[in-house]
This record gives structure tokens, C-alpha cells and sequence, in this order.
């Protein structure tokens, strides 16, 4: 019997949100419903992995119309909802066989998983676990993070249209800062825990080779007081209003994050730091220094959820990790991870492809802002760094817009 | 000789930023530019009054391209820079006279002023001193302010963009809120020290009547620690991600803002009380009342300043302003300030009509947001305030865009 062969397909959203994760979901759902012969159902994990464990999951076959999966691929943040689980690391565990247990129940055939870092431990555990147990389960991980701090892969979904947020809310602030002739130093903090990337791109703002931002600090390079207090002055003799932009990251040679000058700080439930003002930590330090008008900015969430400005590229691109990942589960791939190469077109510009690795040697691991990329001792990024990001913010993504404001697709939720 | 009639326009522009205020300056110009038998220049203020006092203005007339000028009409922020100065109350000021000359000297005719409460009262004492020695020049006050707080009129030019990023953003928020399971408040901060304006438009953000914002705190309402202890519990129970959004100017029955619950606060030029931290200070009660997940976000300057998601209502009709403003000067009027009158048309459609009504008596007075339209016990805004704010935000105002980024005008600064 033919029906027989038919699968089912298990994907959830996992980590913090962006502007595209539910790109890469409408990629995998559109792949898949591509291929009736093959999939049977396409089962939506609510609130990733933990949903799963609970059998909370949806059926995203029969619920969505197809102006609603248009909808969905210009909805920022986890139509799925998403969960910060790790998964024990002893493969032993008693989970392994409850969830392997549910997901053959359901018939499951692929199993995709659109997340980060810790998105990708669960994908090499659960595809370690498959393996050992000869399940014919292909699990395959599609990457998203704002970070852009996986390896193996040029860049990843999500932080192309971060990185567009960041550099045009920093060139519309050095605007705003810039209208009264005191003097003053406007302190923007961007999300990067560990990696600069996203702090990088305020680069981008620049509409000339020296402007605002004129300072720009990466978790990558040691921050030190003394330094920073110098760099201040020598901006301020340049310029009447001085924006500089931060990691909210960014530590001493100590590795104290400028952030625990200011408060204490707490931890999230994988051990991670929680972090929040080094912008407040800088912007008293610099009144105290220069007496001059201070004024902190922290990005917030908007960096990583808004859907005002998006890249184009990136979207496209998200969709196409999601449509690749489906793809390489269909043809046997597991413990995968979709990857973007770099190459140029023969007229000299940017392409993207697709290409699978091992995520076993991605999940756990961060891929640093280039050391020798940051330049001036640790105040700014180089032009390589702009030729590298430019093509990832290209293009206008349009979304749907009702009565003045856009239209966002929303899961129903049960109480 | 005919030539001797020509004029000189002296425009400038005070105040805060708007997304919006230089479609005004558009809309000045491109009306002085129609009138080339009255006009012989038009000379643009840098930093407002300060900037005429100082001798530092600059001829729009001649730097400007067509091309240019539209690019300013979609540039956010002040092109032309902004200022705080208050004039002195007693008109027999030597400050006066020095102006007056100042004028003449230019041959200016029509003397221009966008901005907001305190720029009107600017435009009615030079009005009432020239009024008082006969001068000739005509002062016109064009509205701006995010706030919406002049009165006699309808409402003003900058709220329908500042409220539109207000409604955008928080729906954003909550989507992003809302994709874990834990029970979790975010509080969302939003501008507005005395005027709850900009803070009700946060109400745009909900898809149903009962939805997030579930709780939206006014300054035109005191805040209650107590009965708010009890809204959080309330709304907690109903959802497991409850959005609060309050003004930044939020303060209890004795008059104490919020925010100095937290933190000392200084004031600024104009003696007005410089607040920060109304949501940061919410955010620590609520943790220590509920134990739950809490953020706090600032939105912070991109509110007035993002050029991202623009009322197309809004920049037409504050170009528009501009326009009327000037051919009111134009026509003779002075110590006038351009008002807005919002009409039905036959079909039931929104219409807004320009009007001038007396500056004397809109300067230094404030609008609050109506009383009756303030529900369930200061914790919600009405379905009238939902009609009221519809239209302003209405349409998508384009920018062009280079790079993926969008292309602003500039002002050349010389040091």
C-alpha cells in the first residue's frame, strides 16, 4: 500500500525570536505540502520540544489557509511559540524513548527543528539517539539567530533583517541626536551576549567614512575605562554630538561585563548570563567624565521581533533554509543543520546556497566577530565587515497592513 | 519697482523631533517657492530663534534640488536643528529689538515657526511686540508635537506617526512576548510626561476587545501601587502574558511621578521635570509582588524619531500645514497658529480642514486626554478615543531607499 510510505512531519521554533523564524516554518510547510506522495500531515510543535513532551502540537496541514501561510511569512516572532529546553546530555535518559515513542505514534518520518545554538543540541541528540536505536527518523535542524553566531554557515536567517533594524534605528537616532547645538553622547546598547555582530552592523549608519556612529565597542575586544574615556574625548573635540554604539555584552580584561558595574545580574535557565545596562553603566560614566548631555538607548526587543523594516534577503532567504531543509529530510539527510555558502554571480554579485553539515559539530559552539575585522584599537569595524553585510540587507520585504497597521498571523491559543 | 514688494521667509523649526516636522518645512517652502512675485528668499533658521539671535541661518531657496526637497519631506528629525529657548516675558527685552533688526535687515516678511507649545509661545511675543511697533512681518505658528497636546485643534501633525510606531510596535511586542509558556509581564514605556496622547494610541495594537495591552496607565489618571497590584493579579489570571503600557509621566494622588520611586530627577531648560524609569521601577515592584518573568521596555526616542512606519495622513497633512501656514502669512494674518478641524465628508469619510486660530491663547496651554474617555478605573481608554486615532495613522508613507537603507537629507554643518 501506497498510504503506507506516507509520513509525517514534526517542526518546531525554538530560542529567542526574529523577524524570519516564521519564514523558514511557511519554507518547510510549503515543501512539504509540495510533496502529497511523501507527507501525510505536517504537525506544528508548540513551544518547540517541550510541547512535544506534553503533547501539545498542532496540525498545521489543515489549519492554515493559504493566505494565512502568506501571512505567517512576514510575521515576526514564534507563530509556533518557542521554549529554552535542553535536553539531558545523557542519551540514557528516560526522555529519549518517550519522545521517540510519540513521535512514531504519529507516524513521524521528519523531524525539523528551527532554532540556534541550543536549537541545534536537540537535533544532534535526538539524531545521535535515532541513530543508535535505528529509527528511520531524519532530523534536521534549520539555523535562525540574530547572533549570527553559528559556524559552518557564511550567516544566518534572522540576522540579516536585525542587522537592517540596527543600522537604520541608528542612523534615525544620530538624526534625532544631532538637532540641538550642545553638546552631548548618545549611547546606543545592542543585544550580542558574547558575539558583535549585531552591534557591528550600526556601522551600516554611517553615510560617510567618518560620522556617527563614531565609536563602536564588540564583546570581542577587552573594554577598558581609561581607554573609553579618551575615545569620548577625542570624539567630542571632533564632534558636537557623538553616538556610540555597544554590545550590551561588552567586559573588562577581567571578563566583568560593564553591565555588573551597574547592577547585579542573574541567570536564565541555561546558565547564561542575564544581562541588562551597560548602556545605563556608561551613560552615568560619561556624565560624570565630560559633564555634557548623556542619553542612553537600549534597542530592546524591537531589534529582534520588528517587522518595519525587513530584509528582503533575509526572508528569502529564511524560506529557502526551510524549503532545504524539508528537502534534504525527504531525501534521508538527518543530523544536519542547513548551511549558507558565499558565492559571487559571474556579474559580481552576492548568491546564497544551500548546503548541509554535521550538526554535531555546530550545536554548542559560537562563531566570534572576526578579530581582525575590529579596528582602532577596538572602536570600530573595518570596511570588510560592510562589504560582508551589505548584500544581507538588501531589499524591502512588504507585509499586509489593515486600518494603518500591519496584519500578523496569530496561533489560537487553547486555556 | 515691483522687486521691492518681494519678501524674505524666515522659517525655523523648535522643539522635539518629529518623524513628520520637516514635511512642513516642505510644505512652507514649496509654497513660498509658488509665490516667486512675493518671494525673493527663503532663509531657514539653524537651531530656531537661537539660531537668528546668533546670525546662523542658512537659503533654503538656493541649496536645495527639487530631488533634495523631497527627500526632506520624508526625512525625520529637524533639518534644519531644534532648539529650547524661551523668550523673555518682558517685552521691553533688549533681546526684541535685536531681533526685529535682525529681520528688517533680511527683508523678511513672513516669519515661520514649526513647533510646539513653547515655539507658540515664541511666534505670539514677537507677534505682540511687532504688533506693538507697527512692524509689518507677519508670524505664523505650524504645529508639531508627538504629544498632541495643543489645543484648539483637532489634533497635530507628528501624533499620527508617533502613535502609529506606538501601535506597530507594542503588537510586535506581544507577539514576541507571548511565545513562551512561562507567565510573564512585559511593561512598555512610552513618551508622554503630562498627556497620556501617545500612550493611548498603544490600545491600536489589540486584534479584539480583550486582548494585550491588557493594562494601559495614563498620566491623566493617578496611579494607585495598590489597585495596580491588583490589575497585574486580575490580568495574570486571564493570560499567562500580560502587556502593560504607561506613560513615562505616570504619578499618584500626591502627585509623585513614578519614576522617583526609583531614581533622582533633574529638569530641564524649561524647568520641566526630566523623567526616566517609570517602567524600570514597575518592572522591580512587579517581580517582587508575583515572582513572574518581567521586562521592561523603553521605547525611547525612535517613537518620535523613526522614519520606518510613517502615517502617510500624517506627513500630507503636516506638509499641508505648512502650506496654509505660509499662505496665511501670506494673505496678512499673524500671531496665528494653523489649526486642524476635522470634518466628515458625505460618504462618512474622514476629512481634515486647516484653519488659523489666535497663538496667544494655544501657547503654554495643554490638552489632556479627555477624562470620559479614560474606562475601567484609569486602566483603559475608549472606544471613542479608538475612533478618534483611527484615521491620523491611516496609510503608508514610502521613502526611497539605498542599500537597504533609507536615504535622508543631511543638513551641512560647517564647524
Amino acid at each position: 500500500m501506497i498510504t503506507e510510505k506516507k509520513k509525517t512531519i514534526m517542526v518546531g521554533q525554538s530560542g529567542g525570536p526574529t523577524a524570519v523564524i516564521n519564514a523558514s516554518l511557511y519554507g518547510v510547510i510549503k515543501e512539504g505540502l509540495d510533496h502529497p506522495d511523501k507527507i501525510s500531515r505536517i504537525y506544528g510543535m508548540i513551544h518547540g520540544i517541550e510541547g512535544l513532551i506534553h503533547d501539545d502540537f498542532m496540525d498545521l496541514s489543515e489549519t492554515l489557509t493559504a493566505e494565512e501561510l502568506e501571512i505567517l511569512k512576514t510575521t515576526p516572532a514564534s507563530y509556533l511559540g518557542s521554549c529554552r529546553y535542553k535536553l539531558p546530555d545523557d542519551l540514557s535518559s528516560s526522555l529519549y524513548p518517550l519522545i521517540f515513542q510519540k513521535l512514531e505514534s504519529l507516524n513521524v518520518g521528519y523531524f525539523l527543528y528551527i532554532g540556534g545554538n541550543d536549537s541545534m543540541d536537540t537535533v544532534s541528540k535526538l539524531s545521535c539517539y535515532g541513530k543508535q536505536h535505528n529509527s528511520d527518523i531524519c532530523f534536521i535542524g534549520i539555523p535562525k539567530t540574530i547572533d549570527n553566531d553559528l559556524i559552518c554557515t557564511d550567516h544566518t536567517p534572522g540576522y540579516g533583517s536585525a542587522a537592517k533594524y540596527v543600522a537604520s534605528t541608528v542612523r534615525e537616532i544620530v538624526l534625532d541626536a544631532s538637532v540641538y547645538c550642545q553638546k552631548s553622547v548618545t549611547i546606543v546598547e545592542i543585544m550580542g551576549r558574547h558575539s558583535g555582530w549585531l552591534t557591528a552592523a550600526s556601522v551600516l549608519a554611517r553615510k560617510e567614512a567618518v560620522d556617527n556612529p563614531l565609536l563602536i565597542y564588540l564583546p570581542e575586544a577587552n573594554f577598558d575605562f581609561r581607554q573609553f574615556s579618551q575615545d569620548v574625548k577625542a570624539a567630542l573635540d571632533r564632534q558636537p554630538n557623538v553616538i556610540i554604539c555597544i554590545s550590551e555584552g561588552i567586559s573588562d580584561h577581567n571578563g566583568t561585563f560593564i553591565c555588573e558595574y551597574g547592577n547585579t545580574a542573574g541567570t536564565d535557565s541555561f546558565g547564561h548570563k542575564m544581562l541588562t545596562g551597560a548602556g545605563k553603566v556608561l551613560e552615568s560614566y560619561v556624565r560624570n567624565q565630560f559633564g555634557v548631555k548623556v542619553r542612553s538607548v537600549e534597542l530592546n526587543i524591537s531589534q529582534r521581533c520588528s517587522g518595519m523594516i525587513v530584509s528582503l534577503t533575509d526572508v528569502e532567504e529564511a524560506a529557502q533554509a526551510g524549503r532545504e531543509g524539508m528537502s534534504a529530510a525527504l531525501r534521508g539527510l538527518s543530523g544536519k543543520m542547513i548551511s549558507f555558502k558565499r558565492t559571487t554571480s559571474s556579474t559580481g554579485e552576492y548568491c546564497c546556497n544551500c548546503t548541509a553539515e554535521d550538526v554535531a559539530k555546530i550545536c554548542n559552539q559560537e562563531k566570534s566577530f572576526p578579530a581582525d575585522w575590529i579596528i582602532r584599537h577596538g572602536t570600530d569595524v573595518s570596511s570588510e565587515f560592510t562589504e560582508y553585510a551589505l548584500p544581507l540587507i538588501y531589499g524591502e520585504a512588504s507585509r499586509k497592513m489593515k486600518q494603518g497597521l500591519p496584519v500578523y498571523l496569530y496561533r489560537k491559543t487553547t486555556r
